[in-house]
This record gives structure tokens, C-alpha cells and sequence, in this order.
């Protein structure tokens, strides 16, 4: 579900207008697409988690190290990472005993085009 | 409320730094600020008023042309709109018989600049 969701902002990215705020008004598909990334997001625990596994030099994270930052149960914890997951803001690997998290950055970049006017987009581009 | 986030994500960008997701792990107060701004983007009704809104010409939309768009009712268009301006996304003032809203453009810039990875900040800067 979380490459669908994926695919869906990346096709918006490839016509260069369509998919941001300030473009055009969002058609029912988009919105519903980009509201679940949204939703993903808000939340403090799961925004503390994200910024822990995208600040990490490395670029991966052990789920081992992510768990004792918070008063929450490792279920918990795990529950949360799984929405991020879903939400295609973070991959997973299993190896041995552990899950690694690592950020995918083209979903972090997709969002912030999002939220850019178009006038900042041009500037930048 | 609005206008307290609006600080608090103002304080982030002072020293350049520090409220992106990629630079370091974010706080718990840092992170439950953000938390209601991504909040109130994760509804599909509120991401197409927020488009509605953010891509008007004239900066400027009223809320008798933003209800028609909906299969709902006025107070849940307003319920909708009242949560955005909490957030401090839009901004509205009355105007006679109808309320007028505006994005804050700056506080997307703001969301987006979290969501923007250090190294591609520095390039856009």
C-alpha cells in the first residue's frame, strides 16, 4: 500500500505544477492520497521517531534504539514505525533479531513540494 | 493557539537549523507543535479547502464559493476551516454577511522546510 501510495505523489511530480497546495485546488484522489501521508505525520511520537531514523548518519536505524528514547511499550513503538511504513516514509529490513528503519527522502522531498508556493518552487528550481 | 505555533515554529527557523526533520531528533515539545499542524493536514476535506484557499488568484476565498465544492454541510465546512485556522495554516476575517479566508503562506514554508532534508536546504538557500 505504501508504494502505491508512492507512485501516486510521483506521478503528480512528473507533470511539475499539479499536486501542490498552490497550484490548483486538490481533486478528491489527491487529497485523499496525500491526507494519509499527513495523517502519518501527526503525531508526536511517530514525528520524534521519523526526525531519529532521518537525522541518523548511518541512514538506518535499529528498532533496538529507537524503543528506549520512549516511555512506550515495544509493541507500541513497532505499531507506529508500521504506519510510517505505510505511509511510504520509511522503509524495513529484518536482519537476525532486529528491524533497521531508513528514511525514503523522495517521500520527505515529494511532501515539502507539496506544501511549496509555486513562486518558492520556481526560485529554487 | 494558532498564533502560539506560529512562534514556536518561527523560534525553529531562527537558528537555521534546528525543527527539520533530518538534523537532529526533534523534542517532545518540538514535536507535539508540529504534530497538530500535520494533524490538521491529514483530512482530505481540509487538504482541498486548504488548496481551494492556497491556489486563489487573489489570496482570498469566501466560504459561501468553498462550501458548494463539498457534499457537506456548512458547519462541517466551518468545523473544517475553524481546526486549518487553529493550526495556524489560514487566517479569516468577517466581512458583512460572509467569513474570507487566506493561507499564511509562511506557515507552509515553514512545514515544508521541516520535511526538507539539511543538504537540499542548503542548496535551495
Amino acid at each position: 500500500m505504501s508504494k502505491q501510495e508512492l507512485v501516486v505523489l510521483a506521478q503528480d511530480d512528473a507533470d511539475g505544477c499539479c499536486g501542490r497546495l498552490g497550484s490548483a485546488p486538490l481533486d478528491e484522489d489527491q487529497a485523499g492520497d496525500l491526507a494519509k501521508v499527513f495523517k502519518a505525520l501527526g503525531d508526536p511520537v511517530r514525528l520524534r521517531l521519523l526526525s531519529m531514523i532521518a537525522s541518523r548518519a548511518g541512514g538506518e536505524v535499529c528498532v533496538c534504539e529507537l524503543t528506549p528514547a520512549f516511555e512506550l511499550s515495544q509493541p507500541t513503538i513497532s505499531h507506529h514505525l508500521k504506519l510510517l511504513r505505510q505511509a511510504g516514509l520509511v522503509d524495513s529490513e529484518r536482519r537476525g533479531t532486529w528491524v533497521y528503519y531508513r528514511v525514503l527522502p523522495a517521500a520527505l522531498e515529494r511532501l515539502a513540494a507539496v506544501l511549496t508556493a509555486p513562486q518558492a518552487a520556481e526560485v529554487n528550481a
